[in-house]
């Protein structure tokens, strides 16, 4: 799995890539963007900079690859890219890292089209990565659920079905956000009081966040062909971050008995960079371990290979900005640090769950990892869990308190990998702030 | 709202269409179609046949349309015309009209064109009429909600919540089905008895069909832009019928605590034909009246057109014809009949509350009403209704009986609309058949 674009010592022409914590030449993450509102183009991540593949194709740089491959890097979205098989996608990595690297023989005349090949990020519009077809949210998380689950059932926080089945619900895919789109606040039915069966309808005075890995759906599946665990990873084109925005008095009214509805579907933020399965490759680990309170899986759910490399190391961040921390300078407040090592399913798991009764996964489809809490208070991955069912207070630099989100608040999620002996890279930012 | 259009006494030139018990020439549903695999078109059915719009287009009969409209309707899918705002879909109907009457002054002109614009439908594809962005499912019908729920809770059928809020969950878009496509039954677990919390993984033993009504968006709103009540209406393009089938025994044991995920995201089947918001004026009706059981509701959620005539006059009814009935040329056996009137919320409220927190819709969404059942057991709208939970099997011409659908059954789902000093218009059929 592992070949010479992911050796630490790789470097690249382009200033300011090499060491750079999130995009050296190493990561080569994928996104679609536009300048001057312009028609949306392919781009990859390089520094601080967007690699322009458009104009890499125009100017021949990328005429080594097959003509499908080139095709769908000249489309205005990542899904013909996605479609691509996975071989392909590892020769398009390929091919942007020749592009790219410092030794390359050509690297000169790479170098001296820069004026063509790259724009500062700073300038560039960053797009939705895809044309989402579907959106599901999966509920992998198992110390959230946990946390969560003892809001409501302190004894029996996790349901029976938890640790048999990858549990998880469709989302919306209309209303998904690329970084940085303001999320209004909803209004919507909510109780007028605890445990009173009544309505108002008022806005939401429990917006909160959710930390997600976002999972990229590659090549699907045809209505009525399961795809196996052992042929899964290669369905995932790529992975970002998801904040599953979340309503939780609307919630709450609502999710009996078909679960959450419009305290979610008002508004998912996804980042704009697709780390590719290619560039996690050295970041794989194996699956959560499995102890005493296990039950064995069904055989379709495990296989030796996931259970040994199926899961991922990814460190992951929440921080929170307020417009008083802004106007005074402060640095957003960090409330979580967690690590995708949480999460109870391996993506392939997920695959192989969501297509087990022949539904069909489509290029471009994105599944929500569901929120990843660490086991204790320093990793929560919402305010739910931050503030205890929003009973105690979180304090904020500023001197404010929160127990849910206000007018103006801005959330970041980032994510990174490292490993000793391997280049660090990063996901870039997933942000947005709160509008009323 | 009523016009010429809806006359009882209007004819049309095409053989076989005065009368037709689903598309004489009051009707003009629209639908998409396509003959020995060719590109798709857009279509209506008028009586046997298909008015091959692209066709009406080329030969110059619909030249009275702005462009937009005659834009959307070459197009390959719905969508661009249920995008057109309502004004423009009713123009649509007018000329489609025009172009059928037998009293038009050019009905000469138009029948002598009648080889290049009408084709037999026993001659075309009928595909699924739209692109399909979203698709979610509400809970609308009472009698259903009820029905399922004194199967777990006897003395509280319905939730707090059900009076106050039309219930909904998002749905799968990509594993949407036109009509005649068969269904694989899904595999998945499934408890391995009842109570017991333990799964075994199996083919679903409890296949069943859900008889609900399909709603076609039209015109979209933007993200953070809910539609209030009195505009809501205009956002229906028209009406279909679907089967949302469901796999219960899966559904039972992964529901908790997010709802039904892979008990239904295998398959869900829609009609050919979308009969507009436009054919079903003459068929509104009040919507359901409220009693001494119903809340006040809030004030989004009504208004006193909405009341009056926010509700449909439409006749639903299922069948079921299993192999060993076809052998024997038996006629299918009437399952359900069922009614529209029998939706607690109408249409408008539905995208009143989709939309309330600023969820967008996009044309050709598609909103499930719910299972669609009658109080009694004359209307049924599922097979867990019917044989009360899987215990007492109903008994079929053949001789057979049944609890769940077995491999080879089809169920066809039928609508029509009938109303004195209005001539009847029907939906056409919503049918596929269950393989192994």
């Amino acid at each position: 799995m592992l070949d010479h674009t992911h050796a630490p010592t790789a470097k690249s022409w382009v200033d300011g890539a090499d060491g750079h914590p999130d995009f050296p030449v190493q990561n080569l993450p994928m996104g679609v963007f536009r300048r001057d509102g312009g028609a949306p183009r392919v781009g990859v991540a390089i520094g601080e900079h967007v690699l322009d593949v458009r104009a890499a194709l125009e100017l021949g740089l990328l005429d080594g690859l097959d003509p499908a491959s080139r095709q769908a890097l000249s489309a205005r979205r990542l899904n013909d890219w996605m479609a691509l098989p996975a071989a392909a996608r590892k020769s398009v990595r390929h091919a942007l890292f020749a592009l790219l690297d410092a030794t390359h023989p050509d690297n000169a005349r790479h170098a001296a089209q820069a004026d063509r090949l790259l724009h500062p990020q700073s300038q560039c519009e960053l797009l939705l990565p895809a044309d989402v077809g579907d959106y599901t949210d999966f509920y992998a998380g198992i110390h959230h659920a946990t946390h969560v689950g003892k809001l409501f059932r302190p004894n029996n926080p996790l349901m029976p079905n938890y640790r048999h089945v990858p549990i998880a619900y469709h989302g919306r895919a209309s209303s998904i956000c690329a970084s940085d789109t303001p999320v209004r606040r909803p209004r919507g039915q909510v109780r007028t009081a605890a445990g009173v069966d009544t309505p108002a309808f008022r806005p939401s005075a429990q917006l909160d966040f959710e930390l997600e890995l976002a999972i990229w759906i590659g090549p699907g599946n045809a209505l009525g062909e399961p795809v196996p665990l052992e042929l899964a990873a290669g369905h995932v084109a790529g992975y970002g971050l998801l904040n599953d925005w979340s309503a939780r008095d609307i919630q709450a009214w609502e999710y009996q008995p078909l679960g959450p509805f419009q305290g979610k579907n008002f508004a998912s933020t996804v980042s704009p960079w697709l780390v590719t399965s290619e560039a996690l490759a050295p970041f794989r680990r194996a699956a959560m371990p499995r102890g005493d309170a296990d039950p064995e899986l069904l055989p379709y759910l495990r296989n030796a290979e996931d259970a040994a490399t199926g899961g991922l190391a990814i460190a992951l961040q929440a921080w929170l900005s307020t417009p008083l921390m802004r106007e005074r300078a402060q640095a957003p407040r960090q409330l979580s640090a967690s690590d995708a090592r949480h999460l109870y399913w391996t993506p392939a798991q997920m695959v192989a769950q969501h297509t087990l009764g022949g539904c069909n996964l489509r290029p471009g489809d994105l599944l929500g990892s569901g929120t990843i809490s660490a086991p204790d208070d320093s990793g929560h991955g919402s305010l739910l869990e931050l503030t205890h069912g929003g009973t105690q207070p979180i304090t904020l630099p500023s001197g404010e308190t929160r127990l849910f989100l206000e007018a103006g608040d801005e959330i970041t999620l980032t994510a990174h990998c490292s490993r000793e002996g391997f280049q660090r890279i990063g996901f870039g930012s997933c942000r947005a702030r709160i509008i009323d």
